[in-house]
């Protein structure tokens, strides 16, 4: 039996040797390599923390103690030696999840990936802990470089530095890459503190000089220990951290445990917030992460023995995206592009690698993207912001408050929109369509395929006075689907907008296919359909509700939250339009949605067109009945 | 005739000698002083930057120079000194914006009055520029220290320090006060910066001193000069902002002009971003602001020789939320209160008096509020966040993420939510109903007068596992409207919800009053009404549909964008429910809206009585001839 086998929980750890410590992150790596390989997942990030994992879970002692995980994709060492060593459905139904999870398990804590709030939920709990007068448990936070680059650490470093009796213990996991290499003046900071050897050699060295001149000597070696702050900013530019108040501890070899270890001890007793720098490497241990460009942040499944995906599957809704992007930069000199720390991930790297001066990498700083857009269209440009539909939320008020009061000419990508499924709740990119809604002037596209997103990326790009979104699904793109014929900018994919028929079936983006498949079994039930895909989904086209009238019902699906969605919007505008047709807007309910692949999530919340065509049936078979209810 | 009125345009500035620079600072704070207390404004921040923005005016030269400012509110120097000196109707119909404003002034770029976002902006302007090649203008930022404790300064500041090449300059206007005095770690720092004179000074006593020790003196003076940056730290704590790469000149006495002016010539020719700390001091010039706690940062209509408010209004929401936020932090000592710098301006400066231990400022700072909140109610406590509701949109996300999706029991308080209507687009706060349907398990209230508002308060405090939301709307609080009834746990407000009648008028919040007068005007035409207040608006109250079932038709009446509202999410209850009736929704329109006072802009959407009791008489009238419509 393995080391690894034997760890039921962190008390476990505790009576490990150094040989044993070491052996067991060999274990550890292996399992990860084995497993991941397997399911696909966050590989790299997890092979980079297996020495902090242990080290945290030796000194602290969770559960009782907190430790609060930022953007959890590095919490697989943390499941493993908490209990949890079954990844054979990782991110499935019924597995682990790929994150925290409170169900799973009392040693998770914070469940939401969207980066940069371990620290603010770190103060929060650390700051009630004190107010009951509970001293016997420590909070941690761990944070990685990236998620520094994040407004929100800023934050919450300026309160918690507020607070100098806030017992806090802050590990920055250092790996100089969050997604991409991490930008900005911090990084450059911290690449400086990585680089030294600490001030204590300088003293020495400096003492050892002074000693050897007399009388002056030792009065200025005493002056200059005096003047600690100064010398170790001279020597290890700890400046930033320590301006704000806060104790900085570092930078610690994140692969060594006895050394993390012995930091933490020193941090977790220290009485006040605490930074640990600790250096890390992505990937470490598996030579195919350790070579490339993002170091195996996230995998598909994988052969383990070469490092590449064991099927290669369509081309992608982002891989349709970048290749645009790079023909549209080439014909238009003003296309600039801004990516939040995903270069890669968004489909935007060919882009980068053709256009470098026109490409702008702001870090995890979706606010930042969004306000400095508005101020390149200000100049002229026409910026293409590409972020995952579930981050948009994070600069809401910058597209409403900057971009769309201003009239800025900015177009937003929103890659993985819609239910992604595998990662989660917080991944799921559905709110976008709903909360956009109520920007003034912002059109939204929601392309059904590759033909509709590249000529609807161009239609957005030639919008120069307002906010425009393109939303498109995670994953591979399906197969045209033709129009029969157009209405008012929309497609017709069934029947014809000039005919009646009994139901107006409104398909919103990649749903175009279930659609027409509910329109197919209506057709088998008698039931007539015309299938319109509006393209742009806000506003609501003005034809619409013209055509609405020649139905007895309207049915919209859209693959986003109902509340105040593309159905929703539509039937106020027919309401606004006099037009009383009735109708059933499907869609995703206002819930949290546990992992799950993509087609189990959808459907567990009936997006299936078996589903939603016996629904339909079954209202378009009760219509009129309302109106006997009425008794006047 | 007075030097203010001969200035034309910041040119009519450059000609002015020192003498007369000073009186013209004087004249503008007479100015200021009389016309802010006639019209009511943010009289203490324009009063601190009257120097400032002569010296910014006589540098730059404005508007081919762009200089963004943050938070506008300290524009009106600026705008007496590029052409609008009629201060007659500030914030009124037809008159100056309180803020820059571009339909007004060629010099003005940035609407949004969200803090935090010039840096953004200027630096998408500058890397515009770069990339125009023009070389022929200089970028500006002129950001607060309060806005620097927004994530998104951080964010900013990490991508600006990033481009070492970048001409940029950052004025920080320093005046230890954003709304409350500045807090956090930041603000240590710059009270550091503020308190030395200088490494320059201890440099020449330095070599003075060593000058005396012959042989090693000289020596380690030497070593010391070489130490520059070390050094500079030691005496001035400059680390912070160097550390990431910003050139950091000051501080600078901000009232004085050629201090002023000289900093800025340094930095425009600087070739990089710099950063220009200027002190100033908050409403100087006017004894009763600078005695004053809040140092008049925004002043009602004032008696300029006592500096009183002429007359006092009745209470108003803020007050009424701010005394029951008392006599709850009496009641139950697990609640806390979290502001985002504005203790007074929410109405919790009397809690934070009464419990100091249990009230947390954190700065402009609204996503650490949302998700630390996130983490004292995990750890036991009921926060209660009070934010003015247009910047709940700043930390939507964290609300989402954070706060719902771990079920968290933290109540937001929304002050001056719907039109608050003088301060402009970017301050109403009619977002926040639309936005926030989609949150799962949120419950919003609304309460329609200052009783519903206290026991809505105690009714949110009560839910200990789910946001909730409390919304009303700014200044006066009405009169009390009896409930005649009940349903569900809605009140009705006239007639009965067992009885059929032609139209059901649900109303939410403060628009009570309105929905009474519209029934009355429809009484008059012989058309019955059941008026309901829902009070809590979602969920949609379960026994809604059935008491809708028993109307003709369904009108809403919201003080909230009507995209995705309470009408919106009402009438999708009622297609859940198989309920047809048709339903017309009435609220903001989804645009952009000029000042004016609240009555005159409410007006300009059609939300009056009459205008909504004719739109309702025609819609009741037409009734029943749309299904003949559809043929079939």
């Amino acid at each position: 039996m393995g080391i690894l086998e034997s760890i039921r929980g962190p008390q476990d750890l505790k009576k490990l040797d150094a040989g044993e410590l070491g052996r067991l992150a060999a274990e550890i790596r292996e399992f990860l390599i084995n497993a991941v390989s397997r399911t696909g997942g966050h590989l790299g990030p997890n092979l980079g923390v297996v020495e902090l994992t242990i080290a945290l879970h030796r000194v602290f002692d969770s559960p009782k103690d907190r430790i609060v995980f930022d953007v959890g994709h590095q919490t697989y060492v943390h499941k493993l030696l908490t209990g949890r060593q079954d990844f054979s459905k990782l991110r499935k139904e019924g597995g682990l999840s790929g994150y925290p999870s409170r169900a799973e398990s009392p040693h998770d804590i914070v469940e939401n990936q969207h980066a940069s709030v371990a620290l603010s939920w770190a103060d929060g709990i650390a700051k009630a802990d004190r107010l009951a007068g509970r001293r016997d448990r420590s909070v941690v936070a761990v944070v990685g470089d990236g998620a520094l680059t994040g407004g929100m650490t800023w934050e919450a470093l300026n309160n918690v530095a507020a607070d100098r009796k806030l017992p806090l213990v802050i590990v920055v996991n250092d790996n100089g890459h969050s997604y991409n290499p991490t930008i900005g003046g911090l990084a450059t900071h911290l690449a400086a503190l990585r680089t030294t050897d600490g001030y204590e050699h300088f003293l020495e060295r400096t003492k050892n000089a002074l000693d050897r001149t007399p009388f002056v000597g030792r009065s200025v070696y005493d002056a200059l220990h005096g003047a600690k702050k100064g010398l170790k900013d001279f020597i290890a530019p700890q400046g930033m951290f320590e301006d704000l108040g806060l104790k900085y501890v570092g930078p610690i070899d994140g692969h060594d445990v006895a050394a993390v270890e012995n930091a933490l001890r020193r941090a977790q007793g220290f009485g006040g917030p605490v930074i640990v720098h600790c250096i890390t490497e992505k990937g470490r241990g598996y030579s195919f992460a350790e070579e490339s460009d993002e170091r195996f942040h996230q995998v598909k499944v994988i052969d383990p023995d070469t490092g590449k995906p064991v099927s290669v599957a369509g081309k992608d809704w982002t891989t349709v995206f970048g290749e645009e992007m790079v023909r549209l930069g080439t014909e238009r000199q003003d296309i600039v592009a801004i990516t939040a720390a995903m270069r890669r991930s968004t489909g935007l790297a060919p882009f980068a690698e053709r256009f470098p001066d026109r490409f702008f990498d702001v870090g995890i700083a979706e606010q930042h993207a969004a306000a400095s857009a508005a101020g390149l269209a200000t100049a002229g440009l026409h910026p293409v912001v590409s972020v995952y539909a579930t981050f948009m939320n994070r600069c809401f008020d910058q597209l409403l408050m900057d971009v769309a009061l201003h009239h800025c000419g900015v177009t937003f990508i929103l890659d993985r929109a819609g239910i992604t499924g595998d990662d989660g709740a917080s991944h799921n990119g559905m709110w976008d369509m709903a909360v956009l809604q109520v920007v003034p002037g912002l059109r939204i596209a929601a392309p059904r395929d590759a033909d509709q997103l590249r000529s609807q990326m161009r239609e957005a790009v030639a919008v120069d006075d307002a906010p425009t979104v393109v939303r498109y699904s995670k994953g591979t793109v399906g197969p045209e689907v033709a129009a029969v014929g157009t209405v008012g900018g929309m497609d017709v994919l069934r029947g014809s907008a000039e005919d009646e028929a009994d139901v107006l079936i409104v398909s919103v983006g990649a749903l175009a296919p279930m659609c027409l498949e509910i329109a197919d079994r209506l057709a088998e039930q008698g039931i007539s359909t015309t299938v319109l895909d509006p393209r742009w989904v806000k506003p609501v086209n003005e034809a619409l509700p013209a055509v609405a009238r020649r139905h007895r019902l309207v049915v919209t699906v859209e693959d986003g939250v109902r509340a105040g969605g593309v159905g929703a919007a539509i039937a106020q505008s027919l309401r606004d339009s006099e037009v009383d047709v009735p109708l059933r807007d499907f869609g995703i309910p206002a819930r949290f949605l546990d992992h799950a692949e993509r087609s189990r999530v959808l459907a567990r919340v009936g997006l299936t067109a078996a589903d939603i065509a016996r629904r339909v049936s079954g209202v378009f078979a009760g219509l009129g009945r309302d109106e006997m209810v009425f008794p006047g």
